[in-house]
């Protein structure tokens, strides 16, 4: 007998959270809609060339890649990114541009599990390509912010940057950075929040750069002014509809990622201190993969597991979603009473009311029951021989463990108040 | 540079295709979702020996498979039905039986694409597991029907047969049919359909049967009488609100796969004749392979790629889904005027009205409309020098060719109508 398992770092979703999760996406689906984004679909596997050297050394050895059976060297999704440059290259024709696009589907990532990393997890991501405008950069954070609402998150804290100030430390007057070390800074940098500036002093050092430089690169970013472009790019969002006071200037936000060349933001709950739930900004020269030329472009990219996660701890999630749909589960009493078993159901399915009915003719009552504890349906009918010669049914209520007799019109009208 | 391509087989989905794909899955959900079937998801990889030598000889070699970076031998999900066998195993404990579940998510299949298929594509199934009753078989088919209504199919067609009337063939006095040939027999009934009925006996005589036998096997299955069971699915299928005349007993389906025990059923749209557009039935036996025991089971599969052919075909979708969400763009008269387009979209969307911003302060405004005009969007304004001084906008309508001069709030009137 096979062991019926599944491999680490790989996740089943049954009912309960697959109807959460579906909840998350819908929200998500319908305010990027309202704002013009538009659905994409692109293939789990793509040949390994589309995919290799695209997300450095380290995403190279995490890449699900193997020999298919017509011997193409091919590969899994690994972001969504990569297959959108793809796409705008391969029907730049047909595409309206600035392209605005979300997409919702799974990535593979062979990382290691041990670090609570999932191996196929699903992404989320809002981009506009073709505009360089603040105005594009501004409507992303609208978005963004706008979708973290309506799920219910009160006071989503928006931190901004623009990556040009760190090019200020490369043209500092006192050589704070050398050009070679600018990314690795950075990404000390980017852990500013998380690990204290003492520890960010300490590991910038050790990337040998002298102490008293170290310490004035953090007091420079502090100091800093808000770029021009970052202030137009705030005003829009503003004007937007973001209050002014979940938009934070955050001169040392960072962002791990090597592409972003202008704008830069991550998204907080504060309610929810876990760090980041998504993150994104303007990167300029990455979709120009495989095009004669770059297009510039801005997105953000949802931690949806991270989403889940906050979601839930803050209970942001509607009552009537742990629930079954049906708000009522009619038993079958005996075999020869199924009749007026399935009589009642399509009555009440026909008015309207989210009906379900017991699968089997041959169960005791008590069991039926059972099962629509589990399943958290919350009222029972019965109809036995009592009933129906009286053409009535018994209605009883799981929660308060009362019942009352009524007739299939009484019975209609009671769920439809 | 490296050509940017897909695999063969392998398909992306456009926004336009992507979001008639959403209609169709949104509302095949609602429908399920109301007849209590809950929504599962399981993952994209799972152990080579989960999948391996579960759908004979010919799917072992359309599995994609491979050995992961952690020497694992792991395949991709080629159904849904081994997978729920698995979860059903895994979680007994967690699950109320019978359990009702819908699937709707990718398999992966190495087939011969010069046949015209996919090696990527949606399955969408039902099943409810756990209940012997014809009650059971009769959900099915009628959850079946009402989805494929509520897509706007006029008169779905079941055609529904019992493969216990296939194993009086092989008790007959005449022996019309060896125990050992009686799969592939069952294979060239299924084709009756579509070769005739000369063709299928000739297929059956040369599959080593007589041709008098041959003859009486058809002749038989014609003069079938409908099994007891049979009739009262039927029955029920009737009471929950299927049509008599969408129903036909058609006694000489088959249905290619091996498993089904019981009831089996196909469903036919007579204004879109090319075969089936999904097929279903009972099968008890299956799902016990990772179990101590089997589970009955009954379940319905779609053919979503024919379900969207059908529905393009016969003009189903809403005329309001091929185009872009937004009502209104507004446009950006000059880099000094963006702030009136940012309030006057804001204001738009503050009353509910969809409404989307050019992202670009600097593009004429023949360019704007031509991007409104390939986004589909049916409305255009206007905010130049004379508009912000009196606080009005000109609304150009892209279908008449007509335009107005508004205050915001006639702008909004006029669509709130």
């Amino acid at each position: 007998m096979i062991n019926p398992q599944t491999l680490k770092g790989f996740r089943d979703f049954l009912p309960a959270e697959a109807r959460r999760r579906e909840y998350v996406k819908d929200i998500l689906k319908d305010v990027f809609e309202s704002y013009g984004f538009e659905p994409l679909e692109t293939p789990t596997l793509e040949y390994e060339e589309i995919l290799m050297g695209k997300y450095g050394e380290e995403g190279d050895k995490l890449l699900y890649r193997f020999t298919d059976n017509g011997d193409r060297r091919v590969a899994m999704r690994y972001d969504q990114t990569v297959p959108l440059a793809r796409v705008i290259a391969q029907y730049q024709n047909e595409l309206a541009f600035p392209f605005k696009r979300y997409q919702m589907q799974n990535v593979f990532r062979a990382e290691n599990t041990q670090k609570g990393r999932f191996r196929e997890f699903m992404q989320c991501d809002i981009d506009t390509v073709g505009s360089a405008s603040p105005l594009a950069d501004a409507e992303i954070i609208a978005v963004t912010y706008f979708a973290l609402k309506k799920l219910g998150f009160e006071n989503p804290k928006i931190l901004v940057n623009d990556r040009s100030i760190f090019t200020n430390l490369t043209d500092h007057p006192d050589n704070l950075v050398p050009e070679d070390k600018l990314v690795s800074v950075i990404r000390t940098i980017d852990k500013l929040k998380k690990i204290g500036k003492e520890a960010v002093v300490t590991e910038i050092v050790e990337n040998g750069i002298q102490k008293d430089k170290a310490e004035k690169i953090l007091e420079e970013l502090t100091g800093t002014n808000i770029p021009e472009r970052l202030t137009e790019v705030l005003r829009i969002a503003k004007e937007l509809g973001i209050p002014e006071n979940c938009l934070e200037f955050f001169p040392a936000l960072a962002r791990g990622l090597d592409y972003y060349t202008a704008t830069i933001f991550e998204i907080e709950i504060p309610e929810y201190p876990v760090g980041s739930i998504g993150g994104g900004g303007r990167y300029d020269k990455l979709l120009g993969m495989f095009a004669k030329e770059s297009l510039p472009a801005c997105g953000f990219a949802f931690g949806f597991d991270r989403v889940m996660e906050a979601m839930t701890e803050l209970n942001l999630f509607p009552i009537d979603l742990q629930t079954a749909e049906a708000q009522i589960l009619v038993t079958v009493f005996n075999p020869e009473l199924v009749n007026s078993a399935v009589e009642l159901t399509a009555y009440l399915r026909n008015a309207g009311i989210k009906a379900e009915m017991y699968l089997d003719d041959n169960t005791p009552l008590d069991k039926q029951l059972k099962y629509a504890v589990k399943r958290e349906i919350p009222y029972l009918a019965i109809i036995g021989p009592d009933e129906v010669s009286k053409k009535s049914v018994v209605v009883k209520d799981l929660l308060s463990r009362t019942q009352e007799t009524l007739s299939f019109e009484e019975l209609v009208v009671k769920f439809a108040n």
